[in-house]
């Protein structure tokens, strides 16, 4: 079950990547080079030719003697040199022969651009286990097979083979690692087009060899990287990945991640509630956040918000300031990041007051409408836009301009600019673009260090992911902290009781949780009817009871729960019912489980163990309404108490809890039950799934939260199982 | 309470307005022009020269004699010639004056773009209304005051005394109207910086006279506009604009909507559920899709939609065929294409089939990846797209390029261009754009007619706006057609029962529901307990028994309400019970309230007036959860038995009736309800507010939706209240 997700072991054992043998090697030899203009084995020496490659090219063909005035040798064993970087272009069946001499040569990185591996079915497996071996066994490292290699804008190597490349080259910070060769393609040529800086691009493949983790860890210690964008459609080896994230963060490099792969209900799992919640993406998501790593859905969202990062600091609070000349802009930006979760809080009275101090205006706002006041008097937009910057209670600000002609873009943006570029916050402007008409404006903004965005759409956008971002970075660098000082990382394992059957009954589960510590809802089970009176007594009315039948899941459907009993009478009353039922429908009976009666707000607690992250805990609200709605979250097992409080807050039964609707809910009990379960379900990987549903949360009053019914499904026994799993 | 919302009446009296009179006036008045270029006063006369107006231009100010080679006049009376258009430029005080002088002179349409009116409170809305009684008078209309007035590309009438318009016209169907005259040149600019046609834009300002639904009116009738866009604020008058989209729809045009203004918690009313729900962002949307309006949420959106809407057939679905030439394109579309809400369905087995039969492709799929088979080969990609063409099982279709220099945008776009141009259903290109890399391809595209998006997420953007406008649209113009045929706009007034208080109770506000027909939970007031026991067997064990007590209005909360009570010792135990908590609590009572117990999924059914829209139903989930998840729609009353189902259909609480978990509900039986509570509280005006809450809807065999409680808050009647109202 476990594939030691938590541990990190696996990554301990990896060797770091020479990234500069794919970023910046002194030289590189391309296998199977050609003259063939339209063919695909022409453009990589094209590309470095044509872009200034400063180290030594060796073409490697045995059919020609000489390419672009190069000499061109047969094998790379040939050329008598170390060679730092490999490009290979060949055929697939010519593939091992080249990478058995490139490894036999000493090349550091050898990149398979060739199809007809692993996507291939199990035979192409092998043969990429294979490629991998010959690479490995002498020293080399290999990067795809199924992949373009590796792009550096900063230190001018565009050796892949691909012509749809943008010819300017703005260099910058951020590194783009993408397991789609073509959407790396599309990543880099869609930030270079807006004149958004690119330290460079690694097409990954297969990830025969290099992977995504080898990466972001060979990142974390480029100094010319200072955000790591990543487009993933799955991550092959999460500890790793865990490992190497955390090293970028120790470097202060944030990461982020566009994933693909739509999440197929099919592949969800649906022994309980919590596997049918469990789709990719929604884990992904919910995972990555936990890890730190900012998740977003679109390309543009991925390039702009990488793009923010590189330029400003991390945000203090959600809480953004709209300033524009423009009263129909001011609304609109309002609007748009309020639905974008951003805060457009008024401004504080203090405020008010220091710029009533120094200028007039009607009703100083947020947003902020700046009026006609200050066209053509770039002094006294600054000085409101300083005063501006001073109020502590914004987090983060966006200048929204109109569409405008070089007139006004000349009159005012330089003010918006200065002050962006001096602001101690994130602080970027928003200038629509429209052709021509705004050409004036996009000149000024591009000459300068402030964030700029075509629409204050886009501004917003990736505002509002810098903000989502800085919290859940905060919170995942102060879990990493925490759990390498404790080690909680290395569970102990709970064994399996050797009575519990794949599908253990209600009273067995709750009865398992209670010896682990969580608070389960008093109850006894009686065989016999007789006993019912007195262990009801002692659990003290009302009571709720329970007809316990073999091979009866849903036993309220069959009459056989009734809630509420308050006396000796009504209890003897439902005794008599359920024995009538008992009967009528041809039932064994296993017990009458008798439990106190809890009132509050319902929750599920859930777990799941996802192939990739491992033992995962789900919180959500309790119904199935809550499950049509999605309100739920998960965290990788096991998390903490603050951890447990931030993913509650996330949810709408979070805001319920928290006294929506007058009444608050004992929160501190939940998110205790939600630490020891996450333990408990990271500790015994022979609990496939599990649903505590629901955990019933009292009010602070009261006080408490209690599992109220809980189902487990184990890994199937050695036993054959003689009956089907149902959903509980 | 009523303001006519639904009788239309105020639109009946309005006099059509004169659109040629502002898109193509033979002559216009520019009052207030001057030769000062620096300023405001200047450019309108420099906008019409400038971009080659043919009718007649009349600088009118007293200080000139002449400027730019035209004579000036005084006065418009003194130009002694037809006017058309007049353009007033001048101070705020000055505007009456100038007028009365237009009107005197029979000047169409007067254009005030002065502001100081109503927008500068109460005195100014009183000089706005002079105003506007000056024009009418002597049969002008005025469009203004605080607007930019209107610009016609087809006709080339640029009056406007704005600078930030994009000298490069593309004449197009597109029409807009904004409330906001920043945002009006904010959308001409983008569309036509984006090479989208646009017909002409009128900015209203604060709509003195002319306004939104005029317009919208006009439009209708405008044989060079297809599409109407919207920017507003708030609809002044909702039944003109009714009637007018109604209109425009009759004519076969779409309407668009972009609205601004947050939803102010503040302003939401919290005596009831529904209140509290009644978000003013929330009731547009939802109001906009019962007219058949699409309501966006973006600039972009709006104009890349409009656009959308001028070049292709309404879809027959929501089903998108996703096309590319590259296997992360076809990820990245289908996901995005599926978080926007569009189906993508698999291929049908006729379609793969059809494809076997003229092509060999491994797996034909959807998303359809072309792969490099179909590079440089134009005719074979012509018939690939025409087989897949002919699939009906598609309602639109995406190709969806990635960023392609000039070589590959050659030998590939022309194909997919052709394609597009020849499907005859919604069928979009995507070609992500990355400066001077794409111009090639961006050039083919724009020398075409197919629709095409700078990237894959603003085409399914696009698409998924077309496809939610569709459905809303049918659904409207079928209810349209109804309404006129049966008259149920018409609808009689229900009195008020004199002896009905402001809050009446539970058992009154159920009482009045049942006699106009309404499904409510069987039910009997005691006044006696010991009537209790007859009054509970005739309803039929088990009931749920309520005591009712003068201002209690949380009866649960004191433990004065016992749900499932089997028979008559139970009962009796309840009774005394109650008897106790009354007694320690001082309460009085107002009868014991017995009813059957109901089982079965909790639904809100709740009614509000919205002072623009008049009584509207809402539709939600019960429960607070409900209400935190915003899971609610709402519509304006009456609704048929049709609108109610595609409301519900629309809501997760929809998904759990229609049988999510195994059980169906009587869905039957809860719209029905819906389609009565929508007639009552349309001619009951005298109820501000209600919540149904619950209505329990029972599963499909048991059948039926009864409502369980009821709260009712009536209009202040004559009498003092003598107690503050409460949320129920």
């Amino acid at each position: 079950m476990s594939d030691g997700t938590l541990t990190g072991s696996a990554a301990a054992v990896r060797e770091p990547l020479d990234l500069a043998a794919l970023f910046a090697p002194r030289s590189i030899a391309i296998v199977g080079a050609s003259a063939n203009e339209e063919g695909y084995s022409s453009r990589s020496l094209a590309n470095l030719l044509r872009t200034g490659y400063a180290g030594r090219i060796f073409p490697v063909n045995p059919r020609y003697e000489e390419l672009e005035g190069l000499r061109c040798y047969a094998k790379v064993s040939d050329i008598g040199e170390p060679i730092d970087a490999a490009i290979l272009l060949v055929r697939a069946d010519l593939v091992p022969d080249a990478v058995r001499d490139c490894a036999n040569a000493g090349v550091k990185v050898i990149t398979v651009c060739s199809a007809g591996f692993a996507e291939d079915g199990e035979a192409g497996q092998v043969r990429q286990r294979e490629l991998v071996d010959l690479a490995r066994g002498r020293g080399s490292r290999l990067l795809g097979p199924n992949c373009i290699g590796a792009v550096s804008v900063t230190d001018q190597v565009v050796a892949c083979p691909t012509l749809n490349i943008t010819g300017t080259y703005t260099g910058g910070s951020i590194s783009i690692i993408s397991q789609s060769g073509g959407m790396a393609v599309n990543l880099f040529n869609r930030a270079q087009g807006r004149g958004i800086g690119i330290r460079g691009f690694v097409s990954v493949g297969n990830e025969g060899d290099v992977d995504v983790a080898d990466l972001v860890d060979a990142l974390a210690d480029d100094g010319q990287t200072s955000v790591i964008a990543l487009f993933v459609e799955e991550l092959r080896d999460v500890p790793a990945f865990k490992a190497a994230v955390a090293k970028a963060h120790r470097a202060g490099k944030p990461v982020l991640a566009l994933k693909v792969g739509r999440s197929d209900a099919g592949q969800r799992s649906s022994l309980s509630h919590t596997g049918a919640m469990a789709g990719s993406q929604a884990v992904f998501r919910n995972i990555m956040e936990q890890l730190g790593v900012l998740e977003v859905d679109s390309v543009d969202a991925l390039i702009d918000t990488a793009d923010l990062m590189a330029r400003v600091p991390m945000p203090e609070s959600n809480r953004v300031l709209i300033v524009s000349p423009s009263g129909g802009e001011c609304s609109y930006a309002a609007d748009r990041a309020t639905e974008l979760g951003l805060d457009v809080l008024p401004l504080s009275e203090e405020t008010v007051q220091a710029l009533s101090r120094t200028m007039r205006f009607g009703a100083p706002s947020n947003p902020f409408d700046l009026t006609g006041q200050v066209i053509g008097n770039t002094e006294f937009l600054l000085s409101v836009l300083a005063e501006l910057e001073q109020a502590p209670e914004f987090g983060m600000v966006l200048y929204a301009v109109p569409t405008w002609g070089s007139h006004d873009a000349e009159r005012l943006l330089p003010g918006f600019i200065t002050a962006a570029e001096a602001s101690g916050k994130p602080t970027v402007i928003s200038a629509w673009t429209a052709a021509n008409l705004t050409d004036r404006g996009e000149d000024l903004l591009a000459a300068s260090s402030a964030p700029h965005f075509a629409s204050a759409d886009a501004a917003l956008t990736a505002l509002s992911h810098l903000a989502r971002w800085a919290a859940s970075y905060r919170e995942a660098t102060r879990t990493t902290a925490t759990a390498r000082q404790t080690g909680t990382d290395a569970a102990v394992q709970i064994r399996r009781p050797a009575e519990m059957a794949e599908l253990p009954t209600e009273h067995e589960a709750k009865a398992f949780l209670a010896r682990h510590g969580l608070a389960v809802s008093r109850e006894v089970l009686v065989e016999e009817p007789a006993a019912a009176a007195k262990a009801a007594a002692e659990i003290g009315w009302p009571v709720v009871a329970k007809q316990l039948c073999t091979n009866v899941v849903h036993k309220s459907d069959l009459g056989l729960v009734r809630v509420g009993l308050r006396d000796e009478g009504e209890l003897a009353g439902a005794v008599e019912d359920f024995g009538d039922i008992v009967a009528a429908q041809g039932l064994k009976s296993e017990g009458l489980l008798l439990a106190e009666l809890r009132t509050g707000a319902e929750v599920i607690i859930g777990g799941v163990r996802d192939p990739k992250f491992g033992p995962l805990v789900m919180i959500g609200a309790g119904g199935v309404l809550a499950e049509l709605m999605d309100d739920t979250v998960f965290r990788q097992c096991p998390v903490d108490r603050q951890e447990a409080v931030a993913a509650v807050s996330q949810l709408a039964v979070g805001r319920l809890l928290r006294g929506y609707r007058g009444t608050e809910y004992d929160l501190d009990a939940l998110t205790e039950l939600v630490v020891q379960f996450s333990e408990l379900f990271a500790a015994a990987d022979w609990i496939q799934q599990a649903d505590l549903n629901p955990v019933i949360v009292s009010n602070s009053k009261q006080g408490g939260a209690v599992i109220v019914d809980a189902a487990l499904v184990l890994t199937p026994s050695t036993e054959e199982s003689t009956e089907e799993p149902r959903c509980h």
